[in-house]
């Protein structure tokens, strides 16, 4: 049996590099403190917002039926598109049912063979398939290095290419923040559109990073944003001109091709939405837990939320990775070769939404054990 | 400003072939009669699924929080993936965030450039999507031709190619099944793998046409279904051999790097799951108006729920959809080139959630309407 083989060869090739990954269930009474996962406001277990899911799924139903250009759009969507463009500072946004599924629908709609992309060596998988998808040319430039997309943009532009800039404001594993401003600059003197994927800057920095550099609403500037971290819900957004909106209506497969989102989970990351626009404590708070967590554990203070804090070997990341757990705190690790530089590291994600005397409790830990485990 | 030109420019074409597609919002009082979702058994509307979905939000939270492999894998998730595989006669399920993602993952998990697809020429958009992100060797075969899928996988054995063969259970323009019987004796004399996607045969016909062929369980046919079209909410899932699980849970992208689906959601599709099993007349009672409603409209009896009613002209149409959402029943329209023959066409579709009363009405109006523009 080919299939039964080749799978078998890929779970002993997997167990011999001790890189089996395996789904641990979570109970609804875990005691553990949360300080692996992307909810950095505390929103998803914020009761308002939980009421305002419970409530919409009474109201609008389980799910939404059908896909968007059918039946499936809700005056729900229409609200919280409205809402997420107003807090961003945008003209439109569109909602998907994931924000794997924004990145790929910004790409795949906008990029095409005779197209040329500059993506960041760091950018989100979601944004590299919707470059293998596209078809477009496609070059790697070295993370965070403006020089280098200088020089892209410039051969970019002496073909005559239209172009593409991936890039995040918040990098998921080092945490480091793009040099937007700039890259604004060279994609409006290039003629070229930058795509800024706020997944994580977007709550932990307010209405996001684009925002705050004073770049939302430049027409060479558009943004995707999940709905899934600061928002504490599930989906994705594509927040930017009305004109990019309607031409993702009309040919982005992963838009045409899906369900909508379902009520429970729009409704929830409007009322987050609202919250956050009434409580900007709630940024400032996950923000000084950041510095506060980063001071005690010796490590450079991060652009996000998430603190990646290196240690010595894959076996040392694990063994700390374990001690935190055993004494309540749940954090996660990074091994090879699911790091860009090759570094294990421990993963942990401060978060508004953890009780005071919790957040100490966590802080003291993790303290004890990078130390035990440097 | 190059993007925008070019923006205009798809604009102005869409415009011109007279393609372009807009989003009307659904009000929650809307009192039309939907035939044009995917709700076929109206159970994203059923009170019990949509207290499960409410309770869940408040119980585990708005949203699942983290990744499957960070933190966000609950034992909801887990309950739900038991009785999925369960219902479904498989030993194993794996449950994602749309089930566009479920399709990505398994045909980029599974197959690269080594490999050689044979693709219906039918299938939807994620699959063909997942074959292109996988750079495998693709066949496109004419639709439902055993014979073309006989030739291919004769060819790829004799080459020593790993096989894939992509088919749906049921598709959802012209409502016709796969000869599964016939494709899967082919793959185990070929040694092949059998991907069926059950999104429009789960639920209309129980727990699918995989079981109904009785080929659950095989190990050369896998299953991969979605959570919002019969169960009424939003999510997909693989269903099949525990190796193809683990497989998916190490090496699908749209598995690794995708938040969990939301705990409302996989609360809903859990509590559509259970009334499914204890109320079969519900996919009796479908598939009972499927009929009638095709003695009504003088079309041939599809395998499905959906129902394709070929008109003279695009703009034949598009007027008879037009007339019956004047007459309060909403139906969809599908025109070139969204249409893979090229006819332009009502799309119907049969619900077991419409009341009586409305059902009646609704059928009346669509015979009327369909006479007037036929």
């Amino acid at each position: 049996m080919i299939w039964g083989e080749w799978l078998a060869a890929k779970a002993a090739d997997r167990a011999e590099r001790g890189l089996t990954r395996r789904l641990t269930p979570r109970a609804v009474d875990d005691p553990t403190i949360d300080l692996a996962g992307n909810d950095y406001l505390g929103l998803a277990q914020d009761a308002a917002v939980q009421m305002a899911a419970a409530h919409a799924a009474l109201t609008w139903g389980a799910g939404a039926g059908a896909s968007r250009l059918v039946s499936g759009t809700l005056e729900l969507h229409a609200e919280l598109e409205r809402e997420l463009a107003s807090y961003l500072g945008q003209p439109t946004a569109l909602v998907f049912s994931t924000g794997y599924h924004a990145n790929l629908a910004v790409v795949t709609a906008l990029a095409d063979p005779t197209c040329r992309v500059l993506s960041d060596a760091h950018v989100h998988a979601s944004l590299i398939d919707g470059v293998r998808l596209s078809r477009a040319r496609v070059t790697v430039v070295p993370h965070n290095d403006v020089d280098a997309v200088r020089r892209g943009l410039g051969e970019a532009a002496e073909a005559g290419e239209r172009t593409l800039v991936l890039v995040e404001s918040v990098y998921s594993v080092l945490g480091d923040a793009a040099p937007l401003a700039q890259l604004a600059d060279l994609c409006e003197e290039h003629d070229a559109l930058l795509v800024v994927d706020e997944a994580h800057g977007l709550g932990v920095h307010g209405p996001g990073l684009v925002a705050s550099n004073g770049l939302a609403g430049q027409p060479h500037v558009l943004v995707t944003a999940t709905l899934s971290k600061s928002l504490g819900s599930q989906g994705g957004a594509v927040v930017g001109p009305s004109t990019v909106r309607e031409h993702l209506v009309n040919h982005a497969r992963p838009f045409i091709f899906d369900t909508a989102l379902a009520p429970a989970s729009a409704a929830a990351a409007l009322a987050s939405l609202r919250l956050l626009r009434e409580r900007p404590q709630l940024s400032h708070l996950v923000r000084r837990r950041v510095g506060e967590l980063a001071g005690a554990l010796a490590v450079e203070v991060p652009d996000g939320a998430v603190l990646s804090v290196p240690l010595g070997s894959p076996e040392a990341a694990l063994a700390a990775q374990a001690a935190a757990l055993e004494a309540g705190v749940r954090v996660g690790c990074f091994r090879p070769p699911s790091v860009p530089d090759g570094i294990s590291r421990l993963r942990v994600t401060a978060s508004a939404g953890i009780e005071d005397d919790d957040w100490r409790r966590a802080v003291d830990v993790l303290q004890q054990v990078v130390k035990e485990h440097r």
